[in-house]
């Protein structure tokens, strides 16, 4: 019998920075109701889609920056989210800035069953940008300041007959993110991602090799993991800052099977045979078979670059 | 001052079983006069360049294959590749099946410099394929049976100006192999590979899907390590088993910067900007500020897929 997922990437078009939570709720919930006439049983949400993508914002003071943080999750903003998931049977994702009962900052991911109940959290690894004002930057990217790094790893969860993972968007341009999670057999990655249309430090590097590497990322790590991955974006212009949309489904050959065309809120849904998984698990990525560890060990030792070690 | 290197990915067409090694060679120079021609000085030719790609032939007496081999380098028939090389100046690469004094098979590649003096040997890790005659599939992919996985890891030398590394064929899949050379600084990874157009486990994997996995691993392995990627194709029918061709020059963007459209010997020569890696491996992929290793230790952990971490 087919394992089916009948996914929905749920893309939010732009949060400006005064639209509160509630209207942001009220949104998402209208995805989760399109995505489940269209035959879904999970919806992924983006990265951080309870408000605009705050990081552009510089605050001497970081305590300021606080209120877009979550104390609780679900707490009284994101509750009717929970309520109408579990009305559903719906199963679900999003992304959400969390700020833990000990202080500490996090760009967290949860999967929630179709009970409501959040059965998996990851908090993002590769935390892109800077901690200080950068001048030379056409616009900021402080994620270095205002999260720490996650201490979660890359869990993979039985889930929805399957086994699912989270990404949370720069660590799908890392090779490490998919290959720790196909090492416990991951079959579907599912992230969410607040991407900048142009590149801050090389202005040259626009919307079309932005898509470009996204993808290019995505369809890698999906390939030589075998496993389906689901890209969602918030997208479009928050507050005069672009962000370059994409939102994708990759299949475990690593082909695109679908992409949202625009920039506006939609649902793209797909159903994922998480049994199209075997063929590459079993075959050219059989990892027992094929991999040799021992000639990877720099991947573990180094962090930066280090010497070169011909001669 | 740039760093070019102008490099010459020298395809070759179809060795047929019944050509010998000095026929094979003469066809390499021929190739390496044109690159001279060209402007090149470093050419980069395929795995297994000097024979057939024996793998698919099955043996029960392994030993009677070692015919395939090359106990000396150079030897005989390929001195006078070296004595060319010497002549005209040009550093090169080139793969072929090695048999060392002790009777050890790998699959190996050299690294030559413009004296004609071999200054590094990668050996393949990633051997595809099986060891017994498989008559489940459409043809036979023996290299587990005829070679040892290689015991060099992925060195990187300091060559031309710049840091090389070396893969071979299916090596081009696995990130860790990119990986593991750009925590060493690589700027250019040069590559041959036989690839047939069909997989031999799945008939409906043609030419097309062969080449968009081909081209998606070296382009992500290239991005992901901001460095060049020369990969070089055996093309063609041999003895009537087809191999996909798909020779590309790979930017340090990911881009595909040329490729060969056509499965006959001929270079593909590029200008190679060794300074357009230093953007890649200075932001995004700035790895000692972005690298998590703790949280990468299933990579060289685990061989193979293990049990979900997700609770």
């Amino acid at each position: 019998m087919a394992r089916i997922v009948t996914v929905a990437a749920a893309q939010l078009g732009p949060i400006q920075k005064a639209e509160n939570r509630a209207s942001v709720v009220a949104r998402m919930i209208r995805l989760m109701e399109e995505a489940k006439t269209k035959g879904a049983n999970f919806i992924v949400y983006p990265e951080m889609a309870l408000t605009t993508f705050f990081p552009r914002f510089y605050e001497e003071d970081r305590a300021k920056m606080d209120h877009w943080f979550e104390a609780a999750m679900p707490g009284p903003d994101t509750q009717p989210l929970f309520d109408k998931a579990k009305a559903l049977g719906m199963a679900m994702s999003f992304g959400y800035a969390e700020l833990t009962p000990d202080g500490h900052h996090f760009n967290t991911s949860i999967l929630v069953d179709k009970t409501g109940a959040i059965i998996g959290k990851y908090r993002k690894t590769h935390l892109p940008g800077h901690v200080e004002f950068d001048p030379e930057r056409t616009h900021q990217h402080l994620e270095k300041r205002y999260f720490e790094p996650g201490d979660t790893g890359f869990p993979v969860w039985r889930f929805l007959d399957g086994l699912v993972g989270m990404a949370i968007c720069n660590d799908r341009r890392w090779p490490e993110t998919y290959r720790v999670m196909g090492l416990q057999g991951v079959e579907m990655v599912v992230l969410g991602f607040n991407t900048p249309s142009v590149n801050s430090q090389r202005g040259a590097e626009g919307i079309e090799d932005r898509l470009f590497h996204h993808r290019l990322s995505c369809q890698a790590g999906a390939y030589q993991n075998a496993t389906w991955v689901v890209a969602v974006a918030k997208a479009g212009s928050e507050d005069g800052n672009h962000l370059m949309g994409g939102t994708l489904i990759v299949d475990p050959n690593g082909k695109i099977v679908g992409e949202l065309p625009h920039e506006e809120d939609g649902v793209l849904v797909h159903p994922c045979d998480l049994d199209e998984t075997v063929f590459g698990k079993e075959t050219i990525f059989d990892f027992k078979r094929h991999r040799r560890i021992e000639h990877y060990k720099l991947i573990t030792e180094r962090v930066g670059v280090g010497e070169p070690l011909g001669r």
